[in-house]
């Protein structure tokens, strides 16, 4: 490569579907000039080694951090505050950590609190994923053209400005906000969707008169879409909700509201209140499209490894 | 073509996706001697003749459906009653008369009285759609893998036979069901999550604090995937939602319930309910996947036409 990587060493704290994808976008691209990485179990840590995932595997996440200029936390939510105690001792001074979790205001209580002086804490999000997980999930291309936003929680601006260097040179497209309303903006976008995904394919599962079997080979009619989203990591989505709880509840409690109102109009026969509703929804589809977030391309009943 | 046709003639009352999709799919296969439209506007009769998807196009339903030895009703569940009273004096003796509308009873109730003696009336139902609708939106790859779904309301069993290969030879798998049961599975895999995209989508609409363009530019975390389903045509579901109305909300009904259960858990912290719950819907993905309607690659989050 011709122009220097962004950071000297890079150290991945947990080996699952982001930080396997980081670490081959940064090899990708010589964004890195050594990728350390470690995970809880050893059958992990193999694999990650074997994929060529990691320059070096430790056994701690206090070993992992030694002499990083970048610390990744790739953990779920939930298991934040361990490792940043752990591995607090152990920082280079003023080395930047960041993490990848789906929730940021918990993050910024579980982590901050423990960072010493002089290490630049940037709370971060790529806003991509797959339903898979794991150290054999991850690929290169999982980043491009998906956001990644930051927190600015008065970090250096420099060391945000390098963060974000490092996110772009990944293929992202990189936004930086505040903790409060990333949480808000992603309960809608993301977090309540998971949930009623989660409810909606419960249902199915539970409706015996209905045979799973059925539900499975007719699934093709709007289901797939949610038991794609619903086979998502549980472990990092009951942190999820149990870190984004008060922004989860709130638009549960708008989505019940106007779900009841849909359902009154399906049992009293309001065809227009219904056309109405689902005439203004279709505009958002063609915003998206126009964002470049999705294409027109038909996919809905196809399966998306046909293309 | 080394085999005759299915049929000699097949008029396509309407001519959106579905009906668009067959014209093409029995072109490809040679399945039709000829292919007689119709549509309400001379617009998508323009259409339909210069995308070829119909040998000829007839300003009526009743002209169109002359000498057709099957007559197949893609219109709006809605506009079923008018089109059968309009085309039943026409009929030719011994035609089949087929529909491919999302609920059967409603449909039967509406088209089985109107039928003279001698036609045989098949209802039908592809399971296989896009967000797109109009003459534009067809393609010949549609029913591929696909379930399509026959009710047998007491027709003869040769007319069913011969639908049924018909079916098949545009790449279909058949089976064949009564009504009932139809409206209860299709409300689980189709009418229920359609009605929960669309008021997610809705949600997301109405909330002022978080603005449109940070809903659509951040949708790739999973709220991408409801808007597409979303997207579909307003007057269809609008006639999916009045005419399967007691599943439907049946349905709805176990939805809330469940939904309230997870979000007590997510108000009361109990992570032991959602971390088991969120590990039940993962197994159902699996299932779809060993069945063959989806695949494993990773989709979620990328564009499906990336692919």
């Amino acid at each position: 490569m011709s122009h220097p990587p962004v950071y000297e060493r890079v150290a991945l704290i947990g080996l699952g579907l982001i930080a396997g994808s980081m670490a081959l976008a940064m090899k990708r691209a010589g964004l890195a000039g050594e990728i350390v990485g470690t995970a809880r179990t050893a059958a992990t840590r193999g694999v990650a080694l074997k994929r060529g995932l990691c320059d070096r595997v430790c056994e701690t996440a206090a070993e992992a951090v030694e002499d990083a200029d970048l610390v990744v936390l790739c953990v779920p939510v939930g298991a934040m505050e361990t490792i940043a105690i752990e591995i607090a001792p152990h920082l280079a001074p003023g080395a930047t950590v960041t993490d990848v979790g789906s929730v940021k205001r918990a993050v910024i209580d579980a982590v901050a609190p423990h960072m010493p002086d002089g290490i630049h804490f940037i709370p971060g999000h790529p806003l991509a994923g797959t339903e898979q997980s794991g150290p054999e999930a991850g690929f290169a291309e999982l980043f491009e053209n998906r956001f990644t936003l930051l927190i600015d929680d008065g970090a250096d601006p420099d060391a945000i400005a390098r963060l974000a260097r490092l996110w772009t040179e990944m293929g992202a497209r990189v936004e930086v906000m505040d903790a409060d309303h990333h949480d808000l903006v992603l309960a809608v976008t993301s977090h309540t969707p998971h949930l009623i995904a989660y409810t909606m394919v419960g249902v199915a599962d539970d409706l015996r008169r209905v045979t799973d079997s059925e539900v499975i080979k007719y699934s093709a009619a709007g289901f797939r879409d949610f038991t794609r989203i619903a086979a998502s990591d549980p472990t990092m989505w009951r942190d999820v909700f149990l870190t984004n709880k008060d922004a989860t509840l709130e638009i549960l409690g708008r989505f019940t509201e106007e779900l009841f109102a849909l359902q009154r109009a399906i049992r009293t026969g309001d065809g227009e209140m219904l056309h109405d509703y689902f005439t203004r929804t279709r505009a958002i589809r063609r915003g998206i499209i126009d964002a470049g977030q999705d294409t027109a391309t038909p996919d809905f009943g196809r399966g998306g490894g046909k293309r």
